[in-house]
């Protein structure tokens, strides 16, 4: 056959705050024929997740920076077109890091690089979301560092998004109320109906912390018990001053803060006051769970139990606003960008 | 006997801001012969601790406000003058929440309100430091939340204080890497010298964040892997900038907030980014650890293997004055009265 030809997004610049376009650029590369032991996938959707916009910056952080002019990390689902590789046929679905492009090749004996997975009562792109990476760092927080009552009340920002989501109903399922922060009408009646919480804030209809504040001691009357952190600033102040005694806060992300400004916590004395625990984690770094957490989300997805909602991006060209987008909070659910 | 007279200490007023002597008054009032039951304790010293400052409040905090015109709250050692109690004797040397006043008459089977104690190898007064509350803060924060392994680096800060060079040399004893906070030279040299630390910065020649933590990179140049927090402000933000990865805080105290001044945390994203757990607790919370902790304190002390250092006033006429002096770190160590 000829050469196959591989669409691919790298990082063009870092940005300086606010990220734009230009900091990508759309090449074309031809792709190689598999090696012995190698494996072809043809990626056909890529997930965009909060956590790339750290890798585009060149400072301290828990993660290697994304190197310039080189692929764009991210996660992906795919199928097999090619395997000199005895554990892959053509067919097979898979899902890795298989990166802002249309085809990934790698060695197939690599341990972890690319995962098998069962399609039959699950969707591909839910291992992107639910049943991947987003619904493991929602379940490792809630369930390793939450570990919510039966009665307690558990509060989750960025409750419509793809982690926040499944922090909601892993925490409803286990006998907690579950109050949300979301932006946007929409947004919080879609947490409510369809993802069953018992409550969502707007929080752009609350301007500061008081507001935030006051708005959520009428949703969460008890106080809050646990709190799952994806935003920081106003919201994290806000839902301290109604934490209770002994109040666990998990801390997976802090959108809020990526571009650079400054997102002091006003209060730490709360901390002490209220005897809180506050710890922060990468889900990647708790490999031990992951069979255990997506042996429940798996479960709970092929049975229905489990809802989410995707914003699908067409085109791989599509993917650089996509993510933008997605820092603003565009996206309604998971952000995929479908590449087939 | 013709009526003892009791000399006592009453919280007068709530301090808007910053305490001064006018929020305290000396009142004399006829000590009650014991009931039955009952137990009349001379006490000899009076601890002074940070935690009543939070006390003299109105708002929400972990305990109940002291009440106005009555017995300012305080832990004391003393001796039993007079007993209707079979646990009890005259000459009998006791621990207990004496409060701010000469005379201490109790139920002495009510449990906990009474500890008898032995000064064959312990000084009376230890156990309001070293061997009681102040010691087991130190012991509970350090081993059950920081937890520090042979070759870590353990910062403390008020690291000449009741807490805090306990902290330390629970530390060293671990075979961890000391670094204290302390304020002036003399402190710092004590710190050093007397209670071994590796070393100990004097925060007032460091007048902000970023000269703070230039002198903790070279104090602790493998980072921090522990931090016991009595202070807040800047110094916190000066150590969360040198924490390393899965770095613990143990927030016991924040002394420089007790006034009402806001002191935000400037940096809370680093608690994701370095995967910090921050935990706030109150050792009256864990009676559980108590006797594992007197046990290793007590220990050390009768061996000499836990040093301090006692700064005390004369009669409790003076309590307020040096209440006043220990807020704004005018003391040396533990601070006592003496009255008797």
């Amino acid at each position: 056959m000829s050469p196959l030809v591989n669409k691919q997004i790298v990082l063009a610049s870092r940005p300086q705050a606010e990220p734009s376009a230009d900091n990508f650029r759309l090449v074309e590369a031809p792709v190689a024929e598999p090696a012995e032991g190698q494996v072809l996938v043809r990626n056909h959707y890529l997930s965009l997740d909060p956590y790339m916009r750290g890798r585009m910056n060149d400072g301290k952080s828990y993660a290697q920076p994304q190197p310039l002019d080189q692929v764009m990390i991210g996660g992906t689902v795919g199928e097999v077109v090619a395997s000199r590789n005895p554990n892959f046929a053509v067919g097979d679905k898979v899902v890795g890091m298989g990166g802002w492009q249309h085809y990934l090749l790698v060695d197939g004996h690599q341990r972890g690089v690319l995962q098998k997975v069962d399609t039959t009562h699950i969707p591909l792109s839910a291992y992107l979301g639910a049943v991947g990476m987003p619904g493991v760092t929602a379940w490792y927080g809630l369930v390793r560092i939450i570990a919510p009552k039966a009665g307690e009340t558990v509060v989750v920002s960025a409750a419509s998004g793809a982690v926040g989501g499944v922090v909601g109903q892993l925490a409803k399922a286990r006998g907690a109320r579950v109050v949300g922060f979301a932006g946007g009408a929409d947004k919080c009646r879609y947490v409510v109906d369809e993802l069953g919480f018992d409550d969502c804030i707007d929080y752009k209809q609350h301007p500061d912390v008081r507001a935030l504040s006051a708005a959520l001691k009428a949703a969460a009357p008890n106080g809050v018990d646990g709190y799952f952190e994806n935003v920081g600033g106003m919201i994290l102040d806000a839902v301290m001053l109604r934490a209770n005694a002994f109040s666990r806060i998990a801390m997976c992300g802090m959108i809020s803060g990526y571009n650079g400004q400054p997102i002091p916590m006003s209060a730490p004395q709360l901390i002490l006051v209220n005897r809180m625990r506050i710890e922060g984690f990468i889900v990647s770094e708790h490999m031990a769970d992951w069979p255990e957490a997506l042996k429940e989300l798996g479960t709970m997805v092929a049975t229905g139990r489990l809802k989410y909602r995707e914003t699908v991006a067409e085109g791989i060209e599509a993917a650089p606003e996509a993510f933008l987008g997605l820092l603003k909070g565009r996206n309604f659910g998971k952000q995929l960008v479908k590449l087939i």
